[in-house]
């Protein structure tokens, strides 16, 4: 079956310079992707005739659906629907149906209509009006030679609601659209190469109608399959079966799936084995806990943290002893031993995660430069640490070492729970 | 003086088919902006050998600057570099230095270099090298016929480091751009339509060449000021007559300029005033430690923090009264307070400052909905607390009340030293 493929088109000097987020065209492509349409091209133009009207007839020569967002306000600067009218060479008319709506719309509010809020009602001739029950610029459906054109304001709530009530189901009438499935696979502890080196048999095994794309960041490797075909059942379980047969190459490092996030994944597990957790901070100051706490519910497993930044406050408020700072410095694998427990024993946890190290820019030495960080976990039984070395990144440092504790966390729990 | 054009190809499905927000495109454009060069296309294809080669040749025939995001990892699915060898018909060779930075990078994380990994290393003969400091992918510069065209990563922070260390040097070098001065004037603690209103005068008043832009962001705005010109000292001069006249309308609410954040501006307060500082964190859980942190050097004025998730560490950590939790509950002026003036004995630090709140999703009661929020502020002379009332959203909660925060510790050290 032939791909339904669209294009997206946005309209406006604002998104080109950067002075606002395109959020639009992203929303719109995951809806076209679980419609079963596939977005081959997002395209983001000023508000310029010439650009307009080579971008409308580009698109049209390369899919069968154009979408387009922005450029239907009433002021002068708004291009996109007198071009429509000229693109399919069809006048703009009022609209009755339209006129009424934007009366009304007025109306409710107080306000008288003016001249160029009358002009909203104005659509070219050959258009079907899409209903905007949220504003007062009306979408527009064109069909040309079995192409579809939609335009939908930019404001992003008006946009989704005519998109998930009008434009999605009129395309899925239109078009004979194959079902499309997606997993994705979080994982933590490998690189992207080391990954791939590890599942490449698993990979070249993969049916035709499956494809996998890397999706790395941050310490982490997301492994996106998408499957197409025209049952959703069979879908899932073609894709659990794959999932089956990696799962033994990658398991370890596999934390979770879809959009749940590794400090997510951690909250679950510790729920899961009733156990508590604090953390004690040194290079990270507060991040790795930001990171727990980011999760809703959050306070439910989690008690406290201390970020420690001076020894001062890492022998008064974490009991590390003056001797092990002296012997090893702060950045060593003793301390970090010792915040773990410390914090542990302080908060009164089942678990105490620490981190210390030099972040950087400043304060790296010939034996220990920027970017060397211990991390240790600690429960009633053990206390392990790590040794990391990073980049010269300050924020980067940051980051990296406090989702590599969570990923210690997640195998120390795993190993003794 | 003819406009320097740019566009932006951003390649990859993970972004074509929404599965991440392409944020990187909104940022070179804005950087582009700064340099005097005009934006005039987005365009965002997948992993698609036909559709990536006719963007490049459709970008070239338009405009002078290609800039390309994506594609450049190691894995089969990334066809960016293979591509751009065979449109500028140059043979992919190992870049000896680019193989030595590789090997670099994995020997200092203790890894072999594998063969996927030794493939970062090779690049198209005809292109200049771009050295990419944080990551295993170099960028690559392209001419022909007076064109530039530019490949780099996609990782965020990869390529911000690249454009900013390297790219936009050598593009500014390499065209005759405009000279452009850009000075940004940052506000907090005032809204945008009200101090729009402020400064509606000074705004009208602007000289033809400078250009006035408000961009709020979580609790702050900043006044970007773009002077156009031939001349860089007269412009710098213009736009600093512009400021004298500002700040006697806007004084209270500016904490600085150009690229410093206000967790910067605190940091060069407490220096200035030898004041050391500790925070005590419930609803921010962290993360008002994390930006104060994340400033260079911070452990010069910053001594660490408690974050109290439960009461049992409000009151063994940092001696909140039982007697305050009963009676005011945890989110209360009386608890913010005593949280203040705990950790600043705790800590010893002349300044304590806390935060205690809802930040939802769950947790809110009719008295206290999601969003309340109560900050503290405690030195050796005073405490003073203020209520905020904030939104439903749980990140967006945390990351306003540690910006609040800071703002209050600003205006206190201001006014008390």
């Amino acid at each position: 079956m032939e791909d339904v493929c669209a294009e997206i088109i946005t309209i406006g000097d604002e998104i080109l310079f950067g002075q606002i987020v395109d959020s639009n065209s992203q929303w719109i492509s995951q809806q076209l992707s679980l419609a079963g349409i596939k977005t081959t091209r997002k395209t983001t133009i000023g508000d310029v005739r010439e650009d307009i009207l080579t971008a409308f007839a580009e698109a049209e020569s390369r899919v069968h659906i154009i979408l387009i967002t922005g450029g239907l306000g009433p002021t002068k600067d708004d291009l996109t629907k007198p071009l429509l009218a000229e693109y399919f060479n069809s006048p703009l008319k009022i609209n009755d149906e339209a006129l009424s709506q934007v009366k009304e719309f007025f109306e409710s509010r107080g306000h008288e209509l003016t001249a160029i809020n009358r002009r909203q009602a104005e659509l070219p001739e050959c258009c079907k009006k899409i209903t905007n029950r949220l504003g007062t610029a009306p979408g527009m459906w064109f069909e040309k030679e079995g192409k579809v054109f939609v335009s939908m304001p930019g404001v992003p709530l008006e946009m989704k609601t005519i998109m998930t009530e009008e434009v999605i189901p009129k395309l899925c009438d239109y078009f004979d659209t194959p079902i499309i499935y997606h997993k994705m696979i979080r994982t933590i502890g490998i690189g992207e190469s080391f990954l791939s080196e590890q599942i490449a048999d698993w990979e070249t095994g993969l049916p035709e109608n499956i494809k996998l794309a890397y999706l790395p960041s941050m310490g982490q490797v997301k492994l996106r399959l998408t499957a197409r075909g025209e049952n959703e059942e069979y879908l899932k379980n073609q894709v659990q079966q794959e999932i089956d047969k990696l799962l033994p190459l990658a398991e370890k490092y596999v934390y979770g799936y879809d959009q749940e996030e590794i400090q997510g994944a951690i909250g679950k597990l510790l729920l899961k084995y009733g156990l508590t957790l604090s953390t004690a901070e040194s290079c990270t100051g507060g991040y790795l806990a930001h990171l727990v706490t980011s999760v809703p519910g959050s306070s439910d497993y989690f008690q406290g943290t201390v970020v420690s930044y001076s020894n001062e406050v890492k022998m008064n408020q974490l009991d590390v002893k003056e001797e092990t700072l002296i012997a090893h410095g702060a950045v060593s694998e003793e301390t970090a031993k010792e915040m773990a427990e410390g914090i542990r024993n302080k908060m009164k946890t089942s678990i105490g995660l620490s981190t210390t190290g030099v972040a950087g820019p400043g304060g790296g030495t010939e034996e220990k430069p920027v970017g060397t960080v211990w991390i240790a976990y600690s429960d009633a039984h053990r206390t392990v640490a790590r040794k990391l070395q990073l980049s010269t990144d300050r924020l980067l440092n940051i980051q990296l070492t406090a989702t590599i504790a969570l990923n210690l966390l997640r195998i120390q729990i795993l190993k003794n729970y």
